[in-house]
Order: structure tokens, then sequence, then C-alpha cells
């Protein structure tokens, strides 16, 4: 594998879990993986869980580490073919990516979407800007499309939690006071669309998320239909996709509850805002599985790392 | 031992001083005790050499060191019990504490007092979140009340340059343009008080510590009576207790001179205000003892960390 | 050596360059030599290749690496003898400088021109501040004159790229937009004077650098004679030394074009511009050598520690 920029760069997703859980047995097996390797991790957005969690991962590999806030540590950066730099901006993606390159064997980035112009966000410029120039392997840690160490450490999660072959999960809307980006809600459908279980996407008219990326999935509108005998509930707040970037409304109804959770297992990616996305009973339940996710991370991103330093 | 919040987390001092001083004369020698372990250092607020010194403690025991500017990098955390969070903060200390510690062995964490509400910073807010939820053991890189590090290091300075058994330390209040928490004298205070020593704090009416801490500490408020005959003279300024946070004036008069501190050693945490706190002379002479504080800062957290390292 | 504070610091330019080309070939023979011993990288400014590549040649010698922002994250410092500190600065140079050496081997910083105050700046505060307090080696990672690294691994690669025993070399100020300073042109310049080259120095009336820097270099005011026949051509930027820090002017008629570059190679040291300073035909193509120039960014500075490292 070169790059991990999307689950479907996820070969076999079931057998990706199944490693990811048995190296989470023996974390420190590959201890001399990635000796003499170094991981930079740059970051344009804020980060805890990414952060950390991709730092721990590459530590188990043995790896170093090198971490830049590069949007507050570095230059600002331009992105535009033929541009000419007199304004802000003081140093090219292209240059960037391939000056980063010359110390890093893996970059991660996370750049989130701007939910200000969809396609500027779509063209994904600082992921791709790296993919494009840096020629060493890529990480997304989260980009305006896609989050796909969340979505891998998710499906680990379900499958450490499932208790029968055939499993129901839903990804039900929560209101949230701020617009957010599409990203996790984006890889969670993929890859609930990659996995053998029953998935239902529920939320508002008017929050469609990208019809290319839900594709043929059931879209419920009817909150208390689709929790119907679910046995995972995923909650996430998203912005609307068509009136770009907008909070069309923060429906308090939509909040998840303990009663409307019923004997499901809650997940959610965090941060969360609570009592506003989710209220304190189910959080603080045995239901809930978001430390469970939180933890899972580090085995996403650390199978990740192992898948690409094994194929260069 | 499980967390180190206070001085009184200490069992017996004068066990740790000497522990730490024969540390010192061979800092690597536990250099396997910390390997494949983690320690996260959670920022809230600015840090020179509690940063440097407890990462540096870290190295010396193999430890891997995950440094995070919590406030800058992270999410702003909310720490109310059911709190409805549709305002600025985005994570609750329930979920960062919990989330850090599937990343850490050990979290270290700094957040000030704010001096804006007394009651607010005598909860402890960030570092009781922590020891709350975290569930991995919580070293105290300085709080509203306490900065228990800093205290162990000025007493294992004191030990290496007592050159009696009987020895006369003050406390000493100095004027400071700004108005300062109360952590560093409160810690001072308090293990003095668990010191073999003659103790006396000095400073102005008004400028009184919390009396729950200073106890039936001997409080002098004629500056020149209280420095007779002192061996160590540890100078500090905090604003008022009774009037929380207020600088009640600057009287330069208690600023500490060579002269007033005849042959005694000078002791400070740093960073210090010079000319204002203490005159260029006595910091510039050889009885300062800044430097040596410094210096044991990492001891302090080496021993911190390796206690904690061999109880888990 | 001790410090590494000005290209002036290279005792013989021909070996350091051989040495450094040798251990580009096998990064990793001296993982042992910084065993156990810590480098801390100081930023008053932003950075990303010297950043990245300083801490890499540190991981690349086996080094524990400690990162500062120290502007941001640590204290307001001030640098007057006997100043009385009732301002903003919270911390004096003195205090600061023997306080990160209790922790570090060696320190690295990075401190620019403010362009606001030549004689402020020409005393090199920061840097000179902790050249004579640490008490530990020093490396300069630009300061308001000098950029030493920069320009040894400009040497590296003038080194590797030459086909030929004489060979021309060529400075050419370029326009740009903001006030720049003069550290790398100056290192620039200096350590061309070292070199067996011929090497020529060419900007508008005006952009005179320092005389007491380019003391006998030849000055071409015609950019095109400059050029002629050259094998190198160094572009940058830098403000008016005369008229210190001012933007005389921006005559884009300066900028670096694919037609007058001709056979020659193009370098510069990053962060660029383009079509400003240097237009995409020409950084784009294999005349550029500005990717070679920040990969030798690691093994200059991995030559400089290394030698300090072995001289302590």
């Amino acid at each position: 594998m070169k790059n991990y920029l999307t689950v479907k760069n996820i070969d076999h997703l079931s057998d990706w879990v199944k490693t990811a859980m048995e190296m989470k047995k023996d974390p420190l097996r590959f201890r001399d993986l990635g000796r003499n390797k170094t991981l930079a991790l740059l970051f344009f957005n804020s980060s805890l869980r990414t952060r950390m969690s991709t730092h721990k991962a590459a530590l188990n590999l043995g790896m170093d580490v090198m971490v830049m806030n590069i949007g507050k540590d570095g230059w600002i950066l331009d992105f535009e073919d033929g541009s000419i730099m007199d304004r802000n901006s003081a140093e090219h993606i292209k240059e960037a990516a391939q000056v980063v390159a010359q110390y890093s064997d893996i970059i991660a980035v996370r750049a989130f979407a701007s939910l200000q112009d969809k396609q500027s966000d779509e063209a994904e410029l600082v992921l791709n800007g790296f993919k494009k120039y840096a020629g060493v392997p890529i990480i997304n840690m989260e980009s305006s499309i896609h989050h796909p160490l969340q979505a891998l450490a998710d499906a680990i999660t379900i499958e450490e939690f499932r208790k029968t072959k055939k499993t129901k999960v839903v990804l039900s809307w929560a209101p949230h006071p701020r617009p957010l980006p599409h990203a996790v809600a984006n890889s969670f459908v993929e890859v609930m669309q990659m996995s053998e279980v029953d998935f239902v996407l529920t939320h508002p008219p008017g929050y469609e998320l990208n019809p290319q990326i839900t594709g043929n999935c059931t879209i419920e509108y009817d909150q208390q239909k689709a929790l119907e005998n679910a046995d995972f509930v995923y909650v996430k707040n998203w912005s609307s996709y068509k009136d770009y970037g907008k909070v069309l409304h923060q429906d308090r109804d939509w909040m998840m509850t303990e009663n409307k959770l019923g004997s499901a297992n809650f997940m959610h990616c965090l941060p969360v805002r609570r009592n506003v996305v989710v209220e304190d009973a189910v959080l603080d339940s045995d239901k809930s599985l978001v430390h469970a996710q939180a933890n899972n991370r580090t085995y996403a991103a650390q199978l990740v790392l192992k898948k690409i330093l094994e194929s260069n």
C-alpha cells in the first residue's frame, strides 16, 4: 500500500479488522519494523485523539515522530498552479510537500474542510498536494471529505462488540450549534457499505450527504423508525451538503437519548457536545463505546503504518 | 504511589530527597524502567522549566513523551456536570481525560489558577477532572493551588546546600506588577512544614495565604526581623488570597536586596523579574541557588515518575 | 568545536563538505554518538525546513530532541542588563539560557532580525544571550545576521552539482512584497568567499549588503552581465541594509526567469514566492536544486551536531 487517503484504500476490510485486533493483543510485537523511520504529523487544524493515537501507533512500531502545527509554526501555503505569490502565502504546496518528504518516510496530514467553498473543499488541495508532490506515502488524518483512520477504528469497534453475524448499524444525524464537516460521516458511510451489516442512515430532510458517497444506502428520514432493532447507533452532526456548510436548524428532537437508544450500543467519534448531541445518560452508560473507539484509533493507525512500512 | 497532586502525596520526605540525590549522581541508571511507557504532558498554560525538566526526566527513564498544548492545539474543554454544551467548549473533561488515558501510561497536567473565581480555582477542575476520569496516574505540573514538583525540587536544593542540621528558611513575599497565583508559595509552605527546618513566612498584611495551608506557621510581618539569621531566603510574589487575585500594592521595599539577604542563600522558582522581585546583585551572586533549583526539577520529576512506574 | 554561530566557525570548508557528503551515504552510521544526549530546539520564529531537518539530523545521531516555540509556549524574554522588569517580559535571558542548559546538551536557537532597529538586530541579543549564559554549545538556526546551517547546506549542494573545478556562482537579488532579513544572503556570501569559486553578487543599487560582510566581493549592478556564464544562480530577496529593513522597490525585472538562467543551476533557500522571486518554469525544471538544498540541510545539521558531540 502506498497511501491511506480514504477507506477505499482498504483492500479486504475484514482482514484488516482481524489483523488490527490481533495487533491490539500484542502492540509492541513489531517494535523493530519502524526503527530509523520517521513519521511527520502535519496539522493544519486542531487535534487531540488523532494526534496522540497516531503518535502512539508510530511509537509502538518503533518509529520516530516529528509533529508540526504547520499552519501556526510554519508558513502560509499556496495551492494554485501558476499563482503569483505576492500576497499572504509564503510557500507553495509544491515546495512544502517535497521539502517535508526530504525529512520523513511517511507524512500524515490533517486539513479540515473550510465549509466556505464546496468546490475548493472537494478538490482536497492540501491532501492531494502532498499526495502529488511529496513522493512518500501519505496518510489522511482527516481531510475535507474523508476521515479514514476514524472509520477503520469504528469498523474494528463494531467487530469487537457485535454479538450476532447479522448486525444493524444506524448513523443518526444530531443537532449542533456550529457547522461541522462531512468527513466523519462520509467515511463511516463508506466503511459500512464495505461491511457485512444492515446499515441505515437517518437525518432530517436537507441534511443529505453527498449522493456519490451514500450511493444506494438506505436513508430513513424518520429517526424512530431507523432506530428500531438497531445494534449500533453512531451519532454525528454534519452541516448541510446541498446548502453547503449551512446549519439549517438545530432540531433538539434529534439529540440521542437513553430512551431512543434502547439496548443498542452508542458510538461517536468525539469530541462530543454533551446534552446537545447526546444526553449524559447515554455517554455515562455502559452502552457507550466512545472510549473503545478512541482506543482503537491507535490500532487503526498502527495497522495503516505497518502496511505502508511493509510495502516500501 | 498512584498520583502526585500535592506534596502531601510524599510519604517520607527525607527518604524522597535522599533517593532523588542518589538518582542525580547516575540519572540514566533506570533507563529501562520506562521502556515502552508513554508520558503525556498536557499544557493549558505556558511552561519552560516544567516542560523541559519533566520531558528530560521521562527521557532519563527511557519513556516516550507526547507534548500537547491542549488549550491551543486541542479543543476547549467543559468541566461542569450536566452542562448543555451549546457554547464555546467542544469537549467535556470526562471524554478528554479518558481519551488521553487511552494513549498514555501517565498524564502530567498544568492548569493555572484563573485568579478570577476563588471557588472555581479551589475546585481544581482540570486536575481533579483528569484524576477522576483518566484512570491512569496523574502528575500535577502546577495547578491552581499546588506546584508539588517545584516544592520537591526546592526541598532537594535545601538539603544539598544546608550546612547545619538546624536551618532557618524564610519565604518572603516580593512585589510584582501582575497578579500571580499562590501555587508555588502554597506548596513551598507545605513542604517546609514537612521538613526539619525553622520556617518563617513574611509578607505585608493583606497578603496572607490560605490559612488552611499555612496552619500554625510562624508569620512575621516585619521582613527585616524575619530575615535575621536566615540560611535560605525563598522570594516569591503572590496576589492577595483574601481579596482574591488582587494586587493590593507593589511595595518596592519588599524587593530582595544583597544587603537584606546577608549571608543567606537566595531561592526563587523562576521565571523572575529582575530588579522588581530581586535585585541583579543577588541573582548574579554565588548566593543564588536558582539554577540549582531548576536543575533539581529534573530529579524531582524523575523521582515521581519512577515511583509511579514502580507501583503500577 | 564549541558553538556554530556563523560559517566562520568552519575551520576547513572543503573537509566539512567532504565529510557531510560521506555521512549522507550512511546517515545512521553514528547512531550511537548522540545516545542519551538531548538537543533543545528553541524557536522564536516560524520554521519548517530548519525545524524538521535539524530534528532529523539529531535523530540520525541517536539524540533526544525537545522542541520549544519559546515565544509562544514559554515567557517573553528581557535582554537588557540592569533592566527593571516591570513591563511585559517575565524572564531574563540570563535565567532562560541557564535554565534550558540544565536540561540540554546542545541548544539550537532561531531568532530572526526585527528589521526595525539595526543596532539591536546586529547585537544578536537572543543568540549572544544563549552563547554568553547557557554554558552549553549553541547552534544558530538563523539569527538576525547569519544562517550558517543554510550556507553549509548550500556549499554541499554546489559541491555535489559542480562539474568543473572552475565554477561561477552568482547571488542575485529578487523582488519580494515584504521586507526580509539579510541572514541567508550574508551567510551565503561568506561561505562563497571561503570556497574555490568565481563569485559575483548582483542587486539593484540601494540593496547593498553590509560592506563588512561583502568585503571585496565582485558586485555587478547589471544582472544580465552578472549572469553571463554562470554555473549556479542563487536567487534571494533581502530588504535594504542602508535604509535598514525598507523595501525600496519590487522591480519585477529582477525576477529570475528560464531565459535569464540559461544553462545554470537554480538555487534558493526556500520558502520561495513563485512568479514573484522566480518563475514556475525555473522551479519546475531540472535546473532547480531547491530540493537538493533542503535535503542537504539534514546533513549540514548532522555534521555540526557530530562535530560538537565529538569535541565535548
